[in-house]
């Protein structure tokens, strides 16, 4: 058995998401549909972790096994060939058998753009957030700082009371569909709670775009869109820098700003060990 | 009366081109509809000239008349609330009543994007032209620069023997649609046959993209995409740069290459007297 690694980019426009699911377009379900074709095998690639509907990358990354014996190369041409051009494949590798996309993954970094001007381009206009209006940008810098490091993200985390239970009702369709699958869980269980380490945290100008990076050991569902939606309170004077640190030490979603919208976030890769 | 000029971006992709055509979305069409909306009254806005389905606009102009009294930036901010976001108005300006988008323009300049590398990423796939073969690149900039200056490029326009017809054809429809037109002719009657000035005709390498930027007094139906449709056989050593002059000479559309495909293609400025 083979144990390959997929690393993929992705417009995610036009798809629900990473995760398959019954009757919706999503990246995992057109993976599993082309490597069916190829190989006649049933496999679910498991990603490094889910992106939501919107959610763009340009270096995702999956691992899949197989049977088949088809070169590495030749699987990246077929794979392309046959995927829809808003998912491709960057790249396929021939790992050891115990590398899992998501459970060796040690770190990941993530970009969101937001558009400053007026209109966005019409190149644009489902690749970033458009955000118009006044906001002090040196103040979102600041704020962007202070969640470097150790801390517990819970005021970041999506609350999500009826997310074990969609998981659920997805895994009992695979089920049904015959298509052998683990129960993906989050990234939580190697790291304690909810505490995740920030390596980096800024905000960058780039033209009429204003754009956060953010690296970490680990991310909670919805948090660096959270972190965004908080950091652009802050822009607006609505918030301080410092109130971030009060937030976070709130340990309580609702004392953080609101999500920001999917279409400007991307995954922009993912760290494994050496 | 009002004499109004659009500057307007467009993503071609989703229209068949800038021409109204009934039951193609259109991105005149599209215009018309919301200006109609908006004015209650049947305008056609006269673009400086038509783009081919699929191809893309950075500056298109198009004027219009109106007993509208909306103010310009009024007018600018209400159309793009109601186009499609893969039209966008940058500006909306009054003008005098001579100027007209085609007869007034004294230059155009067009951009033809090749993406060299493999894959496209997905955020590209209809904004570019995929070539990842070998290509000389040298000797397509050599062959370039021979278009520059004054020539007959009947080589490189489109022989369109059904053109007038359909054109006729659009008139009668719109005719019967009670909407006032003037059917459009392709910029020739100002200029002597199949004559034109290149300003500048250049090749540049930006990152993975082999960019092709030309200006001239004017341009004929498919030139743009017959010159780089030949220069390519030129770089894949097919043709010298050298049979660009012969090519030039034949006065004859089968001598030069074929026409380049057309989601690589964008209008990138008009120009207008001072």
């Amino acid at each position: 058995m083979r144990n390959l690694k997929l690393t993929l980019a992705y417009d995610g426009s036009g798809f629900h998401g990473w995760q398959v699911q019954p009757g919706r377009p999503t990246i995992q379900g057109a993976l599993a549909e082309v490597i069916a074709g190829l190989t006649g095998e049933q496999v679910l690639p498991q990603g490094s972790g889910r992106t939501d509907a919107g959610v763009h990358a340009l270096a995702q990354v999956a691992t899949f096994q197989t049977e088949s014996r088809i070169p590495v190369e030749n699987f990246k041409v077929v794979l392309n060939d046959r995927l829809p051009p808003t998912i491709r494949v960057l790249a396929v590798e021939e790992m050891p058998g115990g590398f899992h996309a998501r459970h060796s993954a040690i770190g990941k970094s993530y970009r969101y753009r937001i558009y400053r001007a007026d209109p966005v381009p019409p190149f644009l206009y489902r690749l970033v957030t458009h955000f118009p209006y006044l906001l002090n940008e040196d103040v979102m810098a600041e704020a962007a700082k202070l969640v470097e490091g150790e801390h517990d993200f819970t005021s970041f985390a999506a609350v999500d009371p009826d997310r074990a239970e969609r998981m659920e009702k997805t895994h009992f369709h695979l089920q049904q569909a015959g298509v052998g699958h683990h129960l993906e869980a989050d990234d939580l269980p190697k790291h304690a709670g909810n505490v995740r380490t920030i390596y980096r945290s800024a905000f960058e100008r780039r033209g009429d775009e204003l754009v956060y990076e953010v690296s970490g050991n680990g991310f909670l569902h919805h948090m660096v869109r959270n972190l965004v939606g908080t950091f652009l309170l802050v822009g607006k004077r609505t918030l301080t820098p410092q109130d971030i640190l009060r937030i976070l030490g709130e340990r309580n979603r609702s004392a953080a700003g609101p999500t920001a919208p999917a279409e400007g976030l991307y995954l922009v890769s993912v760290k494994y060990p050496e």
